[in-house]
């Protein structure tokens, strides 16, 4: 991390909250103008005197976004017509979309295509690993305290293939590793606690049991690095409308590393993934590459907002942006530390670097009241039930100055 | 059928073809002026000088969808954010809109819901049937002339429940059902052909056999009466960008009959169709109703745009609709005796209106330079291989002006 974001805690002590809080907003001030992700927030339209810290549930509107869905409607699809899946290259939005995403999430072109719900994309990704796998191997393991909807695909994926699943919590994922694993199933942040967990390890652990590993990024895709390719990963999933701000519920994306795409093997074999979809013939070919992980038409109003969205990405490296994400989540600790009383939350999230997303969840009573409060002052972060604030950081928008705001807003609610 | 469509066959007899061609130029401005759909023209914006006959693969653009997406990207994304779930009612879109196309395929409310592509709505229907249909039948029918989508995904619908797939042609049916049969997956109409296929009396024959009907109304819905209700369909998939003029890829729908939707058990239970889903609760609680078949978050951009297309449906009967698109596809093989020599084309749609959906298709050489030619001239329509010419009949947006004018393009062109 660069010196300029360097944000040693301050000691909560004898001087008491007025010198801290005087020390916050002069230190915000001071890391905004060294901040050089700063200019990017300009890419992006929000709405005054707002603190947006749930770009984690729905990233901002990148301001690029509303011109090209005028001219995808009125143009595309109100001239041009049924032409535009050729000439406005709708048809191969998929994996054109999905190589924006790859240098995202450290994966070379031609492993990524776009579309469906990230749901959807759990099941072709764990069936496929399932079969990847061979029949002798008839365990999956999914991390017991993930988002749910991974809990559940995985449990249909096991039903269908004849497999049991076993839930484990993430730390047991190790011991539970074994000859009868045919995959695992991890999610890479947690969505509540933003645990960020050690995905290079246990991919590795997951290898040297023989099982294929796969990845659910949603909430660290655009964040922080993966490097899918770099620590070999099999599949994986994301959503696009967090930290990639593709807008509400845009399509998710699948990772199929190149390795496995001859034998990758779709629960779901759609049209669109045939070798020559045009051809209508009764048996399904695959085609060849990324692209036998489609399915049906590509939803091309939602695609195509989201492939303009991907452009605030152009001339960012992830590297960069993983660290003002630390800073802002360092930061926001200091701040909440020395405006906040003693005692009042309970950081939730690690402080370990290495253990961290770009979230800080802090426990409290009343956590869905405080939340209103906060939201009716401006500070929009969530609420996850029973007693979870939620705050995300997305660095190409959040700058310190917020980060302050936020803090100091929240002890006057508290 | 009302008086004003009567469009009696002209006999291409002595008189010839001028003869032929100046009574249908009359024709068309008699009935043109008779179309009481004729003013649905004008909610669509369709380029000046086109005859637009490909509705039936993507439907025109109703004027009204360009400014709702400004209005959901820039303001209910862009400044309300987050709290567009709730407040600009975007979490209960897919019941919502489900409700819109009801009326439309002749379902009481309640029992659609929108989302996904229709092949994933493919999956979760037939696996669905099947696990209704109970574990002593262990066949699936499907339609073998189908378009090939509804066979790939019914194969491994078949593969993953252990059910054996016996594609059988349409007319097969009946003869093929039996005690083993669990579920037979028809198309409604033949996306090639035109082919209207009998959905009551295939339905009733289903059901005579003890097993589950699923349709694909793909190429029928918007265009004529369903009637699944009526009919006691069990269920049925559709797209919406055909003929309900949702735009490109837009998401398609699930209809799962009341009686079946307690014991629906979806292949891909993901979080949105939870009884509770932001309990976040490790188990699976499907909810209540046709909501049970939603699966990952709603494509908001998409559906939306969708629900606002379907405004051109208010004060507009499907009866209706399917007498103009009668009349139109009668007026159109009518001009094409008239202006087209003998023997250059042959009709492939049936005659016969129960029968026929509403697109006339036309088998000819070289079928695929005939249609660039057509294009070239501003008549619409598509190719599919290997030699046939198809022609989509939209009856909101359509004249029997335009009818006149692509069969005399035609005959310029052969």
């Amino acid at each position: 991390m660069s010196e300029k974001y360097e944000t040693k805690a301050v000691t909560h002590g004898a001087e008491g909250v007025a010198h801290g809080a005087e020390a916050c907003a002069a230190k915000a001030v001071r890391l905004d103008a060294a901040d050089e992700l700063a200019k990017s927030r300009e890419l992006f339209a929000l709405p005054d005197g707002v603190v947006y810290l749930d770009g984690n549930s729905l990233g901002a509107l990148p301001r690029a976004v509303p011109g090209r869905l005028q001219d995808v409607a009125a143009r595309e699809w109100g001239e041009l017509l049924i032409r535009s899946w050729d000439e406005s290259g709708w048809w191969t939005a998929p994996e054109r979309i999905g190589d924006l995403i790859s240098p995202i999430v450290g994966a070379a072109p031609g492993q990524i295509v776009v579309g469906d719900s990230t749901s959807v994309n759990i099941f072709k990704a764990l069936v496929a690993a399932v079969r990847l796998a061979g029949n002798d191997r008839d365990e999956i393991l999914v991390d017991a305290t993930t988002f749910p909807t991974d809990g559940y695909l995985a449990e249909s994926a096991a039903r269908m293939t004849g497999r049991t699943l076993r839930p484990v919590r993430p730390e047991e994922v190790r011991d539970a590793l074994g000859p009868r694993t045919a995959a695992v199933l991890l999610n890479h942040v947690d969505y509540r606690s933003g645990r960020l967990y050690d995905l290079p390890g246990l991919t590795a652990a997951v290898h040297e049991a023989g099982a294929l590993a796969v990845w659910d990024l949603c909430h660290s895709a655009g964040a922080l690095p993966v490097g899918l390719d770099e620590h070999s990963v099999d599949l994986a999933v994301g959503c696009t409308y967090k930290y990639l701000n593709g807008g509400p519920g845009s399509p998710a994306y699948l990772y199929v590393a190149a390795r496995h795409q001859a034998r990758f093997d779709s629960p779901l074999p759609g049209w669109t993934g045939h070798a020559n979809p045009f051809g209508m013939t009764p048996e399904f070919t695959p085609a060849d590459g990324a692209t036998r992980g489609r399915v049906g038409t590509p939803d091309i109003l939602s695609m195509l907002a989201l492939e303009t969205a991907l452009g605030v990405w152009e001339g960012v490296g992830i590297d960069s942006v993983r660290a003002k994400s630390l800073a802002l989540t360092d930061f926001f600790v200091e701040c909440v530390r020395a405006y906040v009383p003693a005692g009042r939350v309970e950081l939730v999230t690690p402080s370990a670097h290495v253990e961290r997303g770009s979230q800080i969840a802090l426990r409290c009573d009343d956590a869905g009241d405080v939340m209103r409060a906060l939201i009716a002052r401006g500070v929009v972060g969530d609420f996850r039930h029973p007693d979870v604030l939620r705050f995300g950081f997305t660095p190409l928008y959040v700058g310190f100055g917020d980060v302050e705001r936020a803090a100091r807003v929240l002890a006057e609610v508290l």
